[in-house]
């Protein structure tokens, strides 16, 4: 598997690149951002993949989330895909919650959707693949994270896979897509309409349907976030899991809304819950 | 002087903001970005003024170099104007380091600059008065820094008004612009070609002319800067300080770029620095 630099820039004593590279799971050229610490030049450290939200690519949590400060201290490797196949001959759909950009981390099953949008896939399977193969990871030493769709994205992969990510949480995530109408639109283009196919996509579902991890998974949310009553709702994961026994801590905070500045805040204590969890590894 | 607020957001405890006023200086509408940590609820605080280098607006800082976190920890305002006066009546040129978005924070004396590319005055005098109006400053507490671009306009401003600026530190500055490229060409369009009325405008010839600061400047280089050689050249500046005893510190870095990831790992040095001085005051 080819690695492809597109950029590398000093960061905060380590290295933050952006990359490509052909993808099996998407059929595209994929771009992610990686950043490694000091420390990944004489040890294998502790990972995080961080997903990102609607209309982001790579590159907006790499220069907006100052995770770099943080991932130096702790000592975490951390990359950050892009969230949807691109490219001219992908499909894709004038707005920004369908189509490129708008992955929703699923593999698609519908027309014209199929052939390219295989997120599910590529960050279950291909991508940590990649990363292990390339840069200085512990094995067994994964966690996933989000940002509102990526948020959705981390607790479904989270939840369908705890013995590949061992350590889960989430900003301002979509918790419950199925009942929301970002979810709907993107499962009915890409899934159809059977609503029982959007269940393994759907985090409120899949702890409804069993799923369990054994550790804690974490949640942030900000309080002046315009999209919290229609779209994101967590609530609704924090009450299937109460009902399933699931361990879950939902922080709400007043005055922060949905966009990077709330992030940015965030990011230090999430990178914090991985690197503690992960050290255990 | 009316303030119009584009966004604000929360961040770090504080707000983040971003404004417009009409400038008397510039005659144009102008941008501001302004982080207010949470104790300036109840405190007045110290205050740095960050200036961007070519092609910033006042967003690039704002989004990219996690000031945010150090400033709500050290208690300071850290405010970040846009780089030059802009719209569609204001004069322009297609090169990135000439016209808007590349104002040099000088007076401009020629035409077609004179009328709005005022920066030095908006800088020196319209912006510190605007924000101890609008934002909860202490009087006599208030530092300059920049990058590139905006290191040789804080250099400059800091030698000039030390009276107005209590501390100076810049990351990556232009030292000597009458000496190199960017400088000799933006200085012939907006001051001439009389290379005298170009000294007031370059912090290397403000030394040689007898200016002086009671404080030292700090200056921080990336060696892997592919400006270093040809634009920013340190050591003349710092030839010139030790040449009339100014107090100068250029630390230089190995590996590090020109771009916001070099910001972003010493920014919180630079706030240090910037709050330590103005703690005195």
């Amino acid at each position: 598997m080819g690695l492809r630099t597109i950029s590398e820039s000093r960061c905060f004593g380590g290295v933050q690149g952006t990359y490509s590279h052909a993808s099996t799971a998407t059929g595209t050229e994929m771009r992610l951002s990686v950043f490694v610490p000091e420390q990944g030049r004489s040890s294998a450290l502790p990972a995080v993949i961080y997903l990102s939200g609607l209309s982001c690519t790579e590159e907006n949590f790499t220069v907006k989330a100052g995770a770099q400060r943080w991932a130096a201290e702790l000592g975490l490797v951390v990359i950050a895909p892009d969230t949807s196949p691109r490219g001219p001959n992908v499909a894709d759909d004038p707005a920004y919650d369908l189509g490129q950009g708008a992955g929703f981390y699923v593999d698609a099953t519908e027309s014209p959707w199929a052939p390219h949008f295989r997120m599910y896939s590529y960050v279950a399977e291909e991508l940590p693949a990649l990363i292990a193969d390339k840069f200085p990871l512990r094995p067994g030493a994964l966690g996933i994270m989000g940002h509102s769709m990526g948020g959705h994205g981390a607790l479904v992969l989270g939840l369908r896979e705890p013995g590949k990510f061992a350590s889960v949480s989430a900003l301002a995530p979509i918790v419950a897509p199925s009942q929301v109408p970002w979810g709907t639109k993107a499962f009915s283009a890409y899934l159809g309409q059977d609503r029982q196919l959007w269940r393994p996509y759907d985090a409120t579902a899949l702890v409804e349907d069993g799923h369990r991890r054994p550790d804690l998974i974490r949640i942030d949310q900000g309080e002046a976030d315009k999209f919290l009553g229609e779209h994101l709702r967590p609530e609704l994961f924090a009450a299937a899991c109460a009902r399933a026994g699931q361990a879950v801590e939902v922080h709400r905070h007043a005055g922060y809304d949905h966009g990077y500045f709330f992030v940015a805040t965030l990011i230090g204590e999430h990178l914090r819950h991985h690197a503690e969890l992960l050290a255990k590894r």
